[in-house]
């Protein structure tokens, strides 16, 4: 029988794609956060329906949403309803919703939703990761490969300024930056994309949460800028999400050429 | 009447989406060209398809397509069959159809086709732009105004360096770089981004032609990167496709930190 938190968390993934594809038909409603990020009326929707289904079935655990939360427990169901939400806001089909257990700040169970392609990507702990029920796995494709393919973000103001990193990684590998990381993240855990790299801090444990699970399930790394483990039930410091190949150098060239803001 | 040219080209561009969507559903048998692009078995069967039908409809016509092409006319049809191949053999819905009717150097008619949100971007010089028989027009969105988005492409031993400029750029607008120029040249036109920045130039006029003409039907600029109008029966020189009130400052900041590679 199916783990019953991930039977839930991919039944609220379904009915978020569903809100995403709604609203995506008519006006998105895209208003602006003080963070200079976007908020559509589809981020509000899914992150409200996520808080009363799990008041309604997991009354002791609580929710740490990108657009809300309540309560507090050991049990947190972190969740970033529209990732991406800039390309989502401008019809740019690479955003995804995204929704993790997270049990003493590690995630126990990771389900991300691909509405624009139908790809439901899904994790449990120990269990392995799995794209619409078929098992998937990280690639091997180093620097150098014709075939490799990364993928970051940067933002005005971001934390960490990364391009003169993204400059020295493109000599050997083909760069995007296709405007959501959990995206980029599933691309890297079904063998698409060698890597991903991040640049958030405060309040982006949402943009990693279930990635991390699903990831490290495929057989690839997902650390903070440092190399180091993180927890997801606090802010962040970057995260860098990589097949084994490429994580050493991957690390090093950030720890060489990120720039932290003041 | 709708003009025969534009019927014909809408025609090529709804079989073209019918391919991208077969070989996306099976192996997408991606393969390496000596360039290090890639070419998948859709960009060849498009390819091979727009020759058939322009042999058959407009025998008098010659073709130019990134995969091959026939003929020596006046009247060339400018085709990138699938253009973001990278995306496209990744499964990152961000790849489109592109096709112009080229005269005298100048794109007459293009089409795009995004199959993936099954928007069809066409012009007619004149006669407007439209997407799905919509009219659209571009943004007045400019460098600080926080729903601003620019697009860029950078690649191994592109013939521009542009990181530069983008980390400039960067400063006062959110950007991305979605593995498609053409898809970018589409948001573009729809008011959705800013600009788009391409620093290709050797056959790079099959990425520029049809998302000329729609973009200068919806009021917006394409120019290379000197600021000059570009022919499309030849090489050119990077491109800036921008909507009006963000183009100068777009250019003065590719003319003083955009490197040409020797």
């Amino acid at each position: 029988m199916e783990n019953k938190y991930l039977s839930f968390a991919k039944e609220i993934a379904i009915q978020a794609g569903k809100i995403m594809k709604k609203y995506d038909s008519e006006d998105n409603g895209a208003s602006y956060k003080t963070d200079l990020t976007i908020v559509t009326k589809a981020d509000k929707e899914i992150n409200d329906y996520l808080v009363k289904r799990v008041k309604e079935e997991f009354p002791k655990h609580c929710v740490d949403g990108e657009e809300g939360g309540y309560g507090k427990s050991k049990y947190v169901w972190v969740c970033d309803p529209v990732d991406g939400t800039a390309m989502y806001a401008r019809h740019i089909p690479t955003s995804v919703f995204s929704l993790a257990l997270v049990v003493d700040g590690q995630p126990q169970v990771g389900v991300v939703y691909d509405v624009w392609k139908d790809s439901l990507y899904s994790a449990v702990k120990g269990d392995g990761a799995y794209r619409n029920g078929q098992k998937i796995s990280v690639s091997d494709i180093d620097f150098g490969d014709k075939r490799g393919v990364g993928n970051y973000d940067m933002w005005p103001n971001a934390p960490y300024n990364i391009y003169e990193a993204v400059e020295e990684l493109n000599k050997s590998i083909y760069l995007v930056s296709i405007g959501s990381v959990i995206r980029a993240c599933m691309a890297v855990a079904g063998g698409d994309f060698s890597f991903a790299i991040f640049p958030g801090t405060t309040h982006k444990n949402c943009d990693i949460a279930a990635a991390k699970v699903i990831v490290e399930e495929t057989g690839g790394r997902v650390t903070d800028f440092n190399g180091e483990e993180q927890r997801y039930d606090c802010d962040i410091n970057g995260a860098i999400i990589s097949n084994k190949v490429v994580n050493k150098k991957l690390l090093e060239t950030i720890k060489n050429y990120a720039k932290k803001r003041d």
